[in-house]
């Protein structure tokens, strides 16, 4: 299973890159730019000389990746989907992180998105043939990234038919001290994405960086 | 400090009156019916005679109370707050516990609401020296119910400012086995009321009844 990351130069698709090759899987690790996509595996693996990456161009990611993850903000989705939409295979599966904060006042809160949530957005824009979940969303890049540290906590998945969400609990269910637990159709979406706006609150009023959720009674 | 609960016959009302209750303080249990209330407090004495609590109408729970629970449905409650907004007491604290849940194919989701949560359209609706926080939103009744059962959980406090924010940490902080969290300003419940809808969608999947949050790393 080819697993890649769009976005992967970025904080959040380093962590989840560096996660997932830890646990074994190969992945390429996607940028517009396939030369910083190569300085970014570089510097992971002057970290861990054993990961299974490789630097690559998005559409290369596309192109070559069984799992997607998407990991870029929401700010220039629709044109990245538009450009890649018809490049990604049949049966794909896009693991969608996006999280269309905004910041009024300082106040962290999430984008009016007519679709209801980033990932319904992202449902809305891709071939049929092509499944679609989520996962990752309320995870923090600062914990994301630090491999030493166990991530200690559960992560909401839901997907566009139950095999999308099998599929990704599955995958997520290699990365140690990570629970993945089904949280259903897309419309969780709207849940699990402002759920990171509190817990940029969190962070904020109890100066930590990197509040997670975990659920209690399953 | 008299607190009152109005919708305090309900499932949840009911809950968090013998939890504060049972933590020493003196609860009124307001209903539209008096006679109804009555008949929840001897039902609660029934389980634990030493509780002090008390039921009445919930025009009596708005004039004589220092903190005031809204526990009753989203419908209906615009006409309440008309009807019961000029009763509060200068300084009284409202704690918002309201979830504007629907249900479309069975799928739990959250009602669109101009305000943009429930919480910002209580606050809306009552004098400005009225206060008004949100609370206990995301605990599921069944645990809220199950008084010799610890909660175990943390409790999303948000509130118009830090004083409501504080006298609400300060009440929930009673409660045994239950940690309140300042989650910040009123927008937050926009994240915490769909958290609710999240718990059931993870109740249903998980067939249990009381799935709810802990954060981690605070």
């Amino acid at each position: 299973m080819q697993i890649g990351i769009i976005g992967g130069t970025g904080h959040e698709g380093r962590g989840i890159a560096a996660r997932l090759a830890a646990a074994g899987l190969p992945v390429l690790i996607g940028s517009r730019d396939a030369g910083r996509a190569r300085e970014t595996v570089d510097r992971l693996h002057a970290a861990s000389a054993t990961l299974t990456i490789e630097g690559v161009s998005n559409d290369d990611v596309a192109a070559r990746s069984d799992v997607v993850f998407l990991a870029v903000p929401f700010d220039g989705l629709d044109e990245l989907l538009r450009a890649q939409g018809t490049r990604f295979r049949p049966g794909t599966l896009i693991i969608d992180l996006v999280v269309p904060l905004t910041f009024e006042g300082g106040v962290p809160g999430i984008a009016d998105i007519p679709e209801g949530s980033a990932t319904e957005f992202v449902r809305a824009r891709v071939p049929a043939e092509v499944h679609v979940a989520a996962a990752f969303k309320t995870i923090p890049a600062a914990a994301l990234g630090k491999l030493d540290t166990p991530l200690d906590c559960d992560e909401f998945v839901c997907g566009d038919s139950p095999a999308s969400r099998e599929r990704t609990i599955d995958l997520l269910g290699r990365i140690p001290s990570l629970r993945p637990l089904d949280a259903g159709g897309l419309a969780s979406a709207r849940a699990i994405e402002r759920m990171t706006a509190l817990a940029i609150v969190l962070n904020k009023r109890y100066k930590v960086r990197d509040a997670r959720f975990r659920v209690v009674g399953v």
